[in-house]
């Protein structure tokens, strides 16, 4: 079993491996792609990965076996571990629990593209209700506290070593840090002003079109004031909403275009760039006291995508600084201004 | 003028470039490396570089010219901006202000060496020493507030086209996000406690020495419980102390035998892999009301050295949520058992 453990100093938790451990080696060899027409997410090889858990049909359906849309599966390498009970333990002055959680793969398409941005929409509208189908699912386990939504596509955003396009879900028994954080700051502002802080910033960039990379009826799409990233992009939907899995299934298209969009902006303008996309949402059970009371009113979901430039941020990760070397007006600027076919 | 901006929920001040942008096509363009006979940083060539701010000399001190052990030059392109006063304004609901600071290139050797790692401990001593009378010195400037000290090596670690070694400051007029993340979380273990939580972290790491690297009289090396990444290692002092820039000189020689060792280690180890490394200090300024008014006594500093290993790290920027596929106590034995010459 994993283990999760706790910074001391700043509360951080992270996933730490403690099964039989890689040699120092395995670092330094890169990993080895499957060639493109063996890919296990391919249909027609359904037999290649663990048994799903859900798929998309349409007609008669026959598990694991061709004629989905999307199809989900258990991670091979999965960082957490399905459980019963979660056991919370002191080393001394340190803090862990025992890795519990669950690591699903989304299969986004049957076919073998690799970059999300070239699916038509309606695939990834599929994609995205099947992941919001997950996401539900996985709050029925009264021991998950949060689940991530993410990709990694390109090697150097930490891809795995199989192109087709696929992203990630992982089930966690603890609340990731970055959330705490927004959801602290969004509620600071909500106590003080009486309104949601991600609504506000909707209405100034709306306003000020200066940021802004693609706007449908339903969400809009801009480059954050304080990105960290060069061409940093987040969507945000226009009507409040701390849930992701709460959206209305109608919308679902227009999410499906607006993230089509700028993901195939990005694409253009960078030449096919590595990036990651996470999508921030709040917890599924928020105390009753304290912090996150008010979560309903002051947190609202929204995706943020960061293409990863070689060459860019270095010594990030550990100072909390960043340095982004063009202004987020300009990226804004680029990727607006480049169309797209949706 | 760059630009300081202040995400509005989390609160994190980002350096956003403002002058005429990269075009989106420089970002997938590599650096051109100039070639090593050609080096800026090499003794011999002081013109091709800016006027050095500081260099470490024998005898008669010449600036500018040859004879020189460590040398401090200002960025040929500084992310910040040295000034007189500081704009701080709003645009709307977001929070900037002028890009005011210093950036500085410590070249820390003569020689045309490009890992710290392979020079001398008598030569790593006196760039720390360098380093510390720099910090000392924009202490000097009341805008300042805290300097950022890092070294990137390598380019996946964001490391510039000049491969001589060399690290960086960045004095800052706000405090990092991480930085003050650590201030307030040692100081609640303090009220709690009244101990310093990185003496007691010190205090358990000897005793249970499973996480150990590298010990000396003055300095322990260790991979920390709750590692963020593979083989990342932390170096203290053993005496509390809040402040690098109040080292006493006589231990500067075996701060800089623990980094060489720890940094041999690395590179034996893992290949000569790509790492940063960063100064985790007491700000220079502390508000007298707040959460710092023990920094004195709660706050530890110490390096955090973080080796970037291919094929990891993908989603964490932006969820704060790490994996880590290897135990600390693995790493950490793989790390104390190579043996290195000092």
């Amino acid at each position: 079993m994993p283990q999760l453990r706790r910074d001391p100093v700043i509360g951080r938790w992270v996933i730490v491996s403690t099964e039989r451990a890689k040699r120092p080696n395995d670092f330094a060899r890169p990993k080895e792609e499957p060639p493109d027409d063996r890919c296990p997410f391919c249909e027609g090889r359904e037999s290649e990965t663990p048994a799903e858990i859900f798929a998309l049909r349409e007609g008669e359906p026959t598990p694991n076996s061709p004629g989905w849309q999307v199809r989900v599966v258990p991670s091979i390498a999965p960082v957490l571990k399905i459980g019963t009970y979660i056991n919370r333990y002191g080393r001394g002055l340190y803090d862990a629990m025992s890795g519990l959680g669950a690591h699903e793969i989304i299969i986004e398409s049957p076919q073998h593209i690799p970059n999300m941005a070239d699916l038509s929409t309606e695939q990834i509208e599929k994609a995205l209700s099947a992941t919001k189908e997950r996401i539900v699912d996985l709050d029925n386990d009264p021991l998950f506290k949060y689940t991530l939504y993410f990709k990694n596509y390109g090697k150097a955003a930490g891809a795995s070593s199989i192109r087709h396009s696929h992203s990630q879900l992982i089930a966690l028994p603890v609340n990731p840090k970055r959330v705490k954080e927004e959801l602290r700051g969004a509620k600071r502002y909500f106590d003080y002003k009486e309104r949601c802080i991600f609504c506000d910033i909707i209405s100034q960039e709306t306003g000020t079109k200066e940021r802004i990379v693609f706007e449908s009826d339903n969400f809009l799409a801009f480059c954050p004031f304080a990105s960290r990233f060069p061409f940093e992009t987040w969507i945000l939907p226009k009507k409040h909403s701390a849930d992701f899995d709460k959206i209305e299934e109608s919308i679902i298209i227009d999410l499906a275009r607006a993230l089509k969009a700028t993901l195939m902006k990005l694409k253009r303008v960078l030449n096919d760039p590595p990036y990651n996309y996470i999508l921030h949402t709040a917890p599924y059970r928020t105390p009753k006291r304290g912090h996150w009371r008010t979560i309903d009113e002051d947190f609202h979901w929204h995706f943020e995508i960061m293409p990863r430039l070689s060459g860019v941020a270095g010594f990030e990760w550990g100072s909390g600084f960043y340095i982004n070397s063009i202004p987020p007006e300009e990226a804004a600027k680029y990727l607006r201004k480049t169309k797209v076919q949706l």
